[in-house]
């Protein structure tokens, strides 16, 4: 990965010394709270896309550190949010928020981080930018919702999947790469191509996210595996099973009786997964169509590096 | 109450129908559990509040509405994390949401409904009070977050508790004045007043609602009694008896011991409801002192009305 470069150390250091700088309270729960949270790893993917799509463009630099430690604001706040729903205890490796000091605690922190990154983007957006992200928020939620109300659902659909990680990963992807460009005045075909980018980047990203669940090595996804399937939530290498109309019986039958080791051993058997990462690399080749109308630059190489490794994040 | 006159069932049923055409959605958790909100009765007060200020300028009707309903919109968004917090099975008289679908859903429901308050707001709001209301919402976390920590906490002083229902309450309150009247271009002293009308009218409005808690009959307030003493969470009544030299070791020990019934007891034989009301009647006065300097005319009736309602309210 990318950051182990000294370069995007010293970038990851300063994106986070922002979230702190930005998030410091007097309340200790809440400092120590959002001290784990940064401490506990994570790849700032979603600011490092704000600050390459910015060079593309000019702006202020302190002002673009603001707006892509918001973006990671917002994002953890996602995070501790989704940790009370599927009562992970493990989420980056560490203990998260939920575990610690309870769904309360973890409710209120996830809304004190979403007012936090509002409050940061109300201060430094222009009008339009900031009415993209009151709608884009409102449509990660409903993501979470249907993914919610869509648990155990036999009749989901590879196109109900990729609506859902559309709204739930890729709007979030595709809006930091708006946000970096945008505010810094990229207009046109510039700003479509770095939003498309980011559109299609983000839907790879979130298959193989999804594909770790399958991995079985808590090392790498930095949080426990099989989850997905234990709390009905059925991704892309069951959602082949379930449409692949040899299987879908057989698949469902083993749902409906809990039996998902067997779920698993059919997704490796009839190599769900290795289909699952074709559709991988579709995205991943629309994401380098989108790159290819790009000016040459520095950011469109990093952006270049950063698609490469969507593909050898885990097997 | 006032809403039981025609003219307020009206306005009620007016505000509700445009929460329920803004919050409308293909989902049917979400439409369902929204259409439970709204039917489940609450007296739609902020944003009674924000119309009647708007009575002191000049808006469009239909702009007015969609505002108001956005206040109300972000409440229910705060009464649906409330609910997760304090495991309350019963909220204004029905069933809430969590108990209904569960903790996760809660979490997402509520968020679902602050965006979709922050996207009417992003689409109506002028820029100053777009600022305010992302600070706002900031410190109505915080004010949850301090409220939370301070659980069991016998060390918490009447400032600290008229310090945390300042954001947890008040300032909804007169931020829902200070829209309606600003958005529809009050300015100066009139704005100031009414903004100031509602922060004192919002802390005694709390101190109440916290006393509904002590008065043992679930009819009035709508959801169950007894329960902050249970949770930790220490209102003015019981802080009374703590920072009552005579009455605080006894006070701590009967808390230690978990004795609730026994502080209750203390409670009602040292007269703390009643001394507590006395401080409700000092913010009513000082409310009443705010509205005094406002021009004569019919929103300043109904406000009025509004605070008399406050000591009637239930005892």
């Amino acid at each position: 990965m990318m950051w182990k470069e000294k370069k995007y150390k010293k970038i990851k250091k300063e994106i986070d010394n922002k979230i702190l700088s930005i998030t410091q309270n007097k309340n200790s729960l809440i400092q120590d709270s959002i001290d784990d949270l940064v401490k506990s790893g994570g790849k700032r993917l979603r600011p490092l896309l704000v600050l390459l799509a910015s060079e593309f463009g000019d702006i202020e630099k302190d002002k673009i550190y603001k707006i892509a430690a918001g973006i990671e604001i917002f994002h953890m706040s996602t995070l501790v949010h989704d940790d009370i729903i599927d009562d992970a205890s493990i989420r980056r490796g560490s203990e998260t928020v939920q575990k610690k000091h309870g769904n309360k605690m973890a409710v209120f922190l996830g809304d004190y981080l979403l007012s936090k990154s509002l409050e940061i983007f109300e201060e430094n957006l222009s009008s339009i930018s900031k009415k993209k992200l009151s709608k884009m928020v409102r449509l990660i939620c409903e993501g979470e919702i249907t993914q919610h109300t869509n648990k155990f659902n036999y009749d989901l659909t590879i196109v109900d999947y990729l609506k859902r990680i559309r709204k739930k990963t890729a709007l979030l992807f595709s809006y930091s790469m708006y946000l970096g460009a945008y505010e810094s005045n990229v207009r046109g075909k510039d700003l479509y191509h770095l939003y498309k980018f980011g559109l299609e980047m983000g839907m790879a990203f979130q298959i193989e996210d999804d594909l770790l669940d399958y991995n079985g090595k808590k090392d790498i996804a930095g949080k426990k595996t099989n989850q997905d399937l234990k709390n009905g939530i059925y991704t892309l290498p069951v959602l082949l099973l379930l449409e692949d109309e040899n299987e879908r019986l057989k698949t469902i039958n083993f749902l409906k009786e809990n039996k998902n080791s067997e779920v698993l051993k059919l997704v490796h058997k009839k190599n769900k997964i290795k289909e699952s990462r074709k559709l991988v690399k579709r995205f991943i080749f629309r994401a380098r169509k989108q790159l290819n109308q790009l000016p040459a630059n520095r950011a469109k190489k990093e952006l270049s590096k950063i698609i490469d490794d969507q593909l050898k994040r885990n097997y």
